[in-house]
C-alpha cells in the first residue's frame, strides 16, 4: 500500500516535471516571439499602423451586419465586401489600388459575360443548357488560364484575370439555379464596390504608405550605401590609423544589400504606376527612371564587392607598391563618396545637387593622374603577382569613377524631369549640417507577391 | 442637291475609311496576340496543358450545380467549392498543395475561432454581443495581419493567415444573424475540402508538373551553359578559326540567364519542399542542396560574366602576350567546360559522373603551370597596361578552376544524399553519344509570386 502510494507520487512527480518543461518550451517559444515582433515593429513602425488599419478596415466594414438598416439592403451579400478587405488590403496604397481596381473591373466584366452565358444557355433550350454553360466555362476558364501566361499582361492584371475566371464561373454557373443572374451579378459588385471603396479610403487617409515615396527612399539610400563604403575604403585598404574601426566595418558592408534590391524596386515601380500624384511628388514621377539608376547603382555596387574582395584578400601587396597608388587612390575613392552622399542627399531632398560635379571633376583628375603615374610604370624588379592586386584595386577604382559619372548624370535627369528644387544659400548650409538617416528595411514590409483572398 | 449627296457619298466614304483603319487595327492585334500564343505553347507545352486542366477542374467541380442529387447536399455553398478551385490551382505540385493546405487548415482553424468567438460573444448577452464581436474581429485581424511580416512565416504560411483572417471574420460576422454558425462553418469547410480535392487530384494524375523536376532540370541546364561558354571562350578569345561562329556566339550568351535565377530557384524549392515523393524522385531530396548548387553555379556565372567583359572590350592586347597564355588557358577552359557539361549530364540522368573528375584534375594542372609561367614572368619591356588584361584574364580562369571543384563537390554531396545511380559500361556508352537537351523556358511557367481568390 506504501509502495503503491510512493509510485503514485513519483507518477505525479514526473507529470508535473514534464508539464513543467512543456510550460518553459512554451514561454521561450512566446518570449521570441515578441521579441520578434518588437523587432518588426521597430524596424518599421508602418508595419504596426498597417496591421492596425486593417483591423479597423474590417471591423467598419463588418458594420454591414450589425445595424439592420444596412442588412436589409444585402443581406448575405455583405459577406463580399468583408472579403474584398481583407484581400485588396495591402501594404501600400499602390499595391491595394491595383489590386482594387483589377477585382473591381474583373468583376464587371466577368459578371457582364457571365450573365451573357446565362441568358445564351437559356435561349438554347432546357435540354441542352446544362451542356451550353459548361462548355462556356471551360472555354473561358482555359483560354483566361492561358492569358495569365503572357508577361505583359501577368506583370499588371494577373489578379484580374483571376478574379475574372471566379466572377464568370460563379455567375454563369450559379444562373442555373437561381433565375435572378443579373440581381446576384448587381449585388456582388455593388458590394465588391463598397468593400473596395472603404479600403482604398482608409488605405490613402490614415497614415498613407505610399510605393513611389518608398521608391525615392530606396533608391537615394542605396546610392548612399556605396557613398559609405568608398568613404571607409582608402583609410582600410591603406591601413591608416581609424578610431571607430569596428562600426565603420559594419557599415561598410551595407552595400551588400544594394547587390540584391532588384526585385524590390520592380516591385515598388509596378506599384508606384498605380499611384495618383500626392504631396512631394506632385509631378508625374518618372518611375523608369528610378530603374535606370537602380540599374546604375547596382553595377557600381558589383565593382565595389569586387574592391572589397582586395579588402580582405590575405594576399597582401607589399607596402613599398602601395604607398604608390595611395594618393591617387584615396582621393578617388573619398572624391567619389562625396560625390555619390551629395547626389543622395539631392533626391532625399528633392533639391538639385550642385557641389556633387565639382567633386566628380576631382575625381576624374585624380584618374588620370593614376592612368599616367601606371603608364610610367615604375616597377622593374617586381614581382608581376605583386602589382596585380594593386592594379586591379586602381583600375577598379578608375571604373568606379566612370560609374559615379554615369549616376550621377541619370540623377540629374531624374531632377529635370521631375523638376527638383535649385537650393538657396540658406539650404545649402541646412543641408550640409545634416546627415541623410538610414531608413527603415523597406524590403520586408512590402510584400513581392502579390496575394490574393 | 447634287452636291449634298456627293458630301452625303463622301461623308460614307471616310466613316468607310474610318471602319477599314480600326478593323485592320484589330486584326493586327489579334494576330499578334496569336502569335505570342503560339510562341508561349511552343515555348512549354505545359502551359496549354495546366490552361485545359483548369477548365477541366472547374467544370468538374461545376457539376454540383448541375444534378440534382448532389446539389441538395451543399446548395449555393457549392459556390465555395468553384472559388478555390479557381484560386488554388497553381501551374506545379508543389504550388497547388502548398495553397491547398494553407486553405484547408486555415479554414479549419479560422471556422473553429469564429464559432467561440460567436459563442463567447452570446454569452455576454444580447446588449453587448455586437460590441464582443467587433471587438474580436479588430483583434484577431490586426495581430494576424502583423504576423504577416514575420519572415519566415510570410515564406510558407502567408495564404494561409489571410485566409484564416478571412475565415473568422465570415463566421464570427456571419454568426450575428444566422444562428446555425457551426452549421455554416461545416458547409464551407467541407465544399472547400471537396474543390481543393478535386483540385488536387486533376493536377497530380493529368499530366502533373513536379516544381522539384524543374529545379532539378533548371540546376542542370545552368550548369550547362556555363560549360557552353567555356567551351567556346578559347576559341574566341585567341581568335582561332571557328567554322560556325554566330551559332557558337548566341549559346555562349545564354549564361547571362544565371546571373538572375536566385528568384526562380528558391521559389521552386519553396515549392518542392511540399510535394510528396514521386517518380525518379523516390528518395526524400535535399532540396536545400539544390540552392547551395545554385548559388555556386551564380558565383561561377559571375566571373564567366567578367571574362566575357574582356572577350568583347575594345583593349586588343598584343598577340605576343596572349600567344604566351594560350596553351594554358585554352586547356583551363575547354577542360572546366568538359567537367561542367559532366556534372550537367550527371545530374539531368541521375547517375554518378565519373569523368568529371579526370577532367578537373587536368584544369587544375594546367592552372599550376599557368600560375608558374605568371611567376617567371617574361614581359620586360611591355607596357603595364598591356599585361594586366591578360594576366585578369588567366587569374580570372584560375578562380573558376576552383569553382568548378567547388560545383563538382556539392554535386557529388547530392548524387550521394540522393543516390545517384553509379553507371555501367552501356549506360556510359549511351550518355557520350547523347547530348544535354535544352530545357523549355521554365521561369515563365511558374508563377513567382503566390497569388490570390
Amino acid at each position: 500500500m506504501a509502495s503503491e502510494n510512493q509510485e503514485n507520487v513519483r507518477g505525479l512527480k514526473r507529470v508535473g516535471v514534464w508539464f513543467k518543461g512543456c510550460l518553459e518550451k512554451i514561454m521561450n517559444v512566446l518570449t521570441n516571439a515578441a521579441k520578434d515582433a518588437k523587432k518588426l515593429g521597430e524596424e518599421d513602425p508602418r508595419r504596426v499602423v498597417h496591421s492596425l488599419k486593417v483591423g479597423l478596415a474590417i471591423t467598419v466594414v463588418s458594420l454591414f451586419y450589425y445595424f439592420d438598416f444596412l442588412y436589409q439592403g444585402f443581406g448575405v451579400n455583405a459577406m463580399w465586401a468583408v472579403m474584398t478587405v481583407v484581400v485588396v488590403f495591402e501594404f501600400s496604397v499602390g499595391a491595394t489600388l491595383g489590386k482594387g481596381v483589377n477585382r473591381a473591373i474583373a468583376t464587371l466584366l466577368g459578371g457582364a459575360l457571365g450573365v451573357a452565358a446565362h441568358r445564351l444557355a437559356s435561349f438554347a433550350g432546357e435540354k441542352i443548357e446544362c451542356s451550353v454553360l459548361m462548355l462556356c466555362v471551360f472555354l473561358i476558364a482555359t483560354m483566361v488560364t492561358f492569358m495569365r501566361f503572357f508577361p505583359k499582361l501577368k506583370a499588371r492584371y494577373d489578379y484580374g484575370l483571376l478574379i475574372f475566371i471566379l466572377t464568370f464561373s460563379l455567375i454563369s454557373v450559379s444562373g442555373y439555379r437561381d433565375d435572378e443572374v443579373l440581381d446576384m451579378a448587381h449585388r456582388r459588385l455593388s458590394t465588391i464596390l463598397i468593400g473596395g471603396s472603404a479600403t482604398v479610403f482608409i488605405c490613402i487617409f490614415i497614415c498613407p504608405v505610399w510605393a513611389g515615396a518608398d521608391l525615392h527612399k530606396i533608391t537615394a539610400s542605396n546610392i548612399e550605401k556605396l557613398g559609405i563604403f568608398l568613404e571607409g575604403f582608402g583609410r582600410v585598404y591603406f591601413q591608416l590609423p581609424n578610431d571607430k574601426n569596428s562600426e565603420n566595418q559594419a557599415s561598410m558592408d551595407e552595400y551588400k544589400t544594394v547587390l540584391n534590391s532588384k526585385g524590390i524596386e520592380d516591385t515598388l515601380v509596378n506599384f508606384a504606376k498605380w499611384e495618383p500624384r500626392h504631396g512631394k511628388f506632385r509631378y508625374r514621377h518618372p518611375w523608369d527612371q528610378y530603374l535606370k539608376i537602380g540599374s546604375l547603382t547596382r553595377e557600381c555596387a558589383y565593382k565595389i564587392d569586387a574592391l572589397n574582395g582586395y579588402l580582405n584578400s590575405d594576399v597582401q601587396t607589399p607596402v613599398e607598391i602601395r604607398s604608390k597608388i595611395q594618393e591617387s587612390c584615396t582621393m578617388m575613392s573619398s572624391e567619389c563618396s562625396c560625390a555619390l552622399r551629395e547626389l543622395a542627399m539631392g533626391i532625399k531632398t528633392m533639391t538639385r545637387s550642385l557641389s556633387a560635379d565639382i567633386h566628380i571633376v576631382k575625381a576624374k583628375t585624380s584618374a588620370k593622374k593614376l592612368k599616367s603615374l601606371l603608364k610610367t610604370g615604375l616597377w622593374p624588379d617586381t614581382d608581376i603577382f605583386d602589382i596585380i592586386p594593386a592594379v586591379t584595386v586602381a583600375s577598379l577604382l578608375i571604373e568606379i569613377v566612370s560609374c559615379t559619372v554615369k549616376i550621377a548624370d541619370s540623377v540629374h535627369e531624374l531632377a529635370s524631369l521631375s523638376k527638383f528644387k535649385t537650393p538657396d544659400e540658406k539650404m545649402i548650409k541646412q543641408l550640409s549640417l545634416e546627415r541623410v538617416k538610414r531608413t527603415p528595411s523597406i524590403e520586408g514590409s512590402h510584400s513581392f507577391s502579390v496575394v490574393f483572398e
